[in-house]
């Protein structure tokens, strides 16, 4: 996941353009995701699609004719969606136009002006104050035109026409937690559920954020009834503790089972709950649809300094961060898959376990501690045909994997039916 | 407040009498309020309307013919009450009807014998100690009469022919935190409604506690459907804390609405559950009623030493206490005012905030803490004509008026629409 | 109930056989309980009632002729249902039969093999290490044929047919606090309920633990629709602080009363949540039954370590902590048999309580503290019909006997009629 991050890092990315184009390229090695155009001005709800941007290059030449400012090498130095400009001007006229972090004096700040024409450099404070009254050659050499918004789509069928909705944005540029974590992880994730059977039916989008989700909300109202169980995935690769964020639901089966996934893991973890900022779930949680779509993350967004600044880098994200955050992600499909619910065959006293090799032979003194046979005694107990192994599990406090096995054995000898 | 607490000071109240009507009078200086009087024999459900208590004068002459206990000095001296005596007595014979505070020798407890026919005189405990024996001359120059019980009512209209019922007692002689805080507290807020555009009608009584909110239910049972709040004002002048006792319903609007008020507020503050016992909530809580009444108060009767003693003075009484509980009540007031149901008119996926003035225009970094559109975010994503401003300020942790400033924005906008 | 611990006390109970029969034998000189036997092969549910086991004698003798290991001196040294052995053998031959504790070298556990054909002996750590190698004459005088399962019953009829369940295990060798404390408790029990005039039919069942339940609800199916209530009584002589373990329902009444009860002890006390292990509450709790049976014991099972090991003697058990698990375990019967839902028959305002002599005359000051008649002023506000005595308690933070009280005092004077 770190080379397919470090692959895509160089590309300046946005909410459309090519940036975006080739990385959905490059994802395309690894799984067989259609990449779909949506022309500039279609109607998405209150919004429009904005006009696609693309950027060639730009910089800020002193009177030396050095660039000072060089898009080429860093593109964090522009802002996204600026207008052309070339022409030479003061610093008192750059100035309104050039945004740094006096906090941070090294870093590059993250700036966008996605939805008012606006121009603007980014640059390290220690930079700006370097810089000597004096006229300067101001170039950015990008283009706002009629094209469209570019998005991923990998559908993975399933045996149920249910879906999980994975949904990762992509319109960053150089940032690396944010989100070319998030990528690599719904990338290694749609590859490992590829050669998996599956009850669900796997969706994963990779989309601007904000317009990418309210577009493809927009063009598949039809699909929305399908989900069931939604995620987003973003900032997965900072080496801090993971963060799950609610549904507005808020105790939806997706934030129950990211919940004990969490839990079941032994690590430290955060849960908060549902707010309208963030990501996409914003959209997907709005009223007119109250999906139940959950965001998975470790530090969250606006947590950690290094957020939307060039230090959020190659650096900044750790191969075993991603390596943790891939196998929780995929924990949490794993729950959804298996949780089921059972209706117990023999529901009156205990059935005998013992002769179908689910039980200890000798009685008697058995010392301290939980005895083996407890999420064989919690399934058999609760498998009511009300209670999920969902349920079982947090009301017996025994991970979830001990109590789906336990299920899974008690199926195989006929004591509990699927209901 | 506290000029008018002075002028009501001196005079002699009880649950009938003339102290009553005279406290009353003053009020109608500030406020139309109209009197009523209840002739005495009416049945009020289990009760009926006692006796008319009245006096003029009391004393306990010693064998010199000084006045040792003098109701015109004080009036807490005489228990309310007391039926009229004449006569010369020995020590021993009036000591039966000595009250004192063995605990704060220098105070005079407030005494009364409102439902069964005693007589009785209460004086600091350093002067009862120093009484000797001999005869003294022992005079009530009371009357116990039929004649009516008179409480003051003042109803504001609103839009709605819902009410919302402000209640508080007047039957207490020289005792300024119970209740002349509560009846000075109330009558700034009618003053302060009566210029206001009111949704809700707003009715005041003004009532000696539980025979007159039994008389007032009694003779109103058909106006108690239209009260869809209420609240008992008492205590509302020293100088600790506010607290909030709920309805007996518990969690009725007007104890969420009043828990809001003082957590919005960032001073300290407690709530307390609903218990039988303390004033009028006691008569609106009852079972055949169990209206949504809560109770506003500071320090809670009986947990302050100057409680129902001669301490309970002006001096105990502070003006910024006064203040403040004014303004925490009306604060309380504008939030059932303003706590409205709201339906997201584009309840799929965002709106855009910003051609509405609504948003920032430049994203990126943000710098950490809290956006200042967080409130319009919740106000839209939570109107889906089920949560109402209060449900959402409650949710959100925000303060109620941001999030009732944000809701009225976008109503003016459009976005949202009253259910 | 110290003194019939003893004479049970050497007595060898198993599941099946004389041993309990002759312990059922000695209660019914206590309590007229019915001694009821059901055949070998009876089939219950998914078990079928085993062979009926007995024992005369059983032995290891030493090279010498000793017996080093003595059934008659300790009959917790046989596994219970061991097959009949007699046969010289190695040491090594026998080791995979001796079972010993090296964490407790004094003590001899306590085996079991009941659904497996297998035998065994039980000695010290001590005793284990210093046996030579050498030959051993080995012998269990045992014989487990078809016989039958012995279980007690005691029915004491109430006025309403609906019944309480107390069901205590019979089936532990020489274990006092497992559960020749349970066995007297519920005698004790038994004999007091039997004096007084009873709302509830209680049944006792003195039971094999697991078999004994299945074996009663098998053949009493048409009985279980009339349990209202149920306890299992288990481990209530130590001298550790009392234990409630909540039925599977979680907040059936019972489990409210034995909460209740603790709580007003003023002793410490701990609540365990339902789990499906332990004793029968495990098969009244099957979801096929799914019935309010709680569990009271003083230190659960497992967490003292004398649990299933000799140590679990006479002096284990206390006799002060006997008398107490007798009396908490009679207030619970008592909540129950008090605990009904009043109508206030004065519902609109709160009635007169003084002339009815149910309030003090004199009001005012009257200092610091709760007053008197508040379980009379919450018994009045909360008897609406809907709320029964006990949520009268658990929301006035009254003990339960005082609301009771209370409530009878309201009945008897016509202000509280029984729903």
């Amino acid at each position: 996941m770190h080379a397919q991050i470090k692959e895509l890092y160089p590309l300046c990315r946005s909410i459309t353009g090519n940036g975006v184009r080739q990385s959905l390229q490059i994802l395309k090695r690894s799984i067989p995701l259609e990449i779909r155009e949506v022309p500039t001005g279609t109607q998405v709800f209150d919004w429009t699609v904005p006009k696609e941007w693309n950027i060639t290059d730009a910089y800020i030449k002193n009177a030396h004719g050095e660039r000072i400012v060089d898009f080429k090498r860093l593109n964090l130095h522009v802002m996204s969606y600026s207008i052309p400009v070339k022409r030479k001007m003061s610093l008192a006229e750059l100035r309104p136009h050039l945004f740094s972090l006096p906090e941070q004096p090294d870093w590059v700040p993250h700036k966008t002006s996605y939805y008012k024409e606006n121009w603007g450099f980014s640059l390290s404070h220690r930079q700006l104050q370097s810089m000597e009254e004096g006229e300067y050659d101001v170039c950015i050499d990008s283009s706002l035109t009629d094209g469209s918004l570019t998005y991923g789509e990998y559908v993975l069928p399933g045996t149920s026409q249910d879906e999980v909705l994975i949904s990762t944005h992509t319109c960053h540029p150089s940032l690396c937690n944010d989100n070319l974590s998030g990528i690599a992880v719904s990338t290694a994730l749609a590859q490992a559920l590829a050669d998996r059977s599956r009850r669900y039916t796997y969706r994963f989008l990779f989309i601007p954020t904000q317009i990418g989700s309210m577009t493809w909300l927009a063009l598949h109202e039809h699909v929305v009834p399908k989900i069931k169980h939604g995620l987003v995935l973003v900032g997965l690769g900072d080496s801090g503790s993971m963060t799950y964020k609610r549904s507005r639901q808020g105790q939806a089966e997706i934030d129950r089972a990211a919940i004990q996934v969490l839990k079941d893991s032994g690590h430290p973890y955060k849960v908060v709950d549902f707010f309208p900022f963030g990501y996409d779930e914003r959209q997907y949680c709005s009223p007119g649809f109250d999906l139940p779509v959950g965001s998975l993350m470790r530090t969250p967004h606006g947590q950690f300094p290094e957020y939307h600044t060039s230090a959020d880098n190659l650096e900044f994200v750790k191969p075993a961060a991603l390596e943790d955050s891939f196998h929780k992600s995929l924990s949490l499909i794993e729950v959804l898959e298996r949780n089921k619910t059972y209706v117990n065959q023999n529901p009156k006293c205990e059935p005998r376990l013992g002769p179908r090799g689910l039980y200890r032979t000798t009685g008697g003194h058995t010392g301290s501690g939980q005895i083996k046979e407890m999420p064989i005694l919690w399934a058999l107990n609760l498998s009511d045909g009300v209670h999920s192994l969902l349920d079982i599990a947090e009301r017996s406090n025994l991970p979830f994997a001990e109590i789906a096995q336990a299920a899974e054995s008690l199926e195989a000898c006929g004591l509990l039916r699927e209901k």
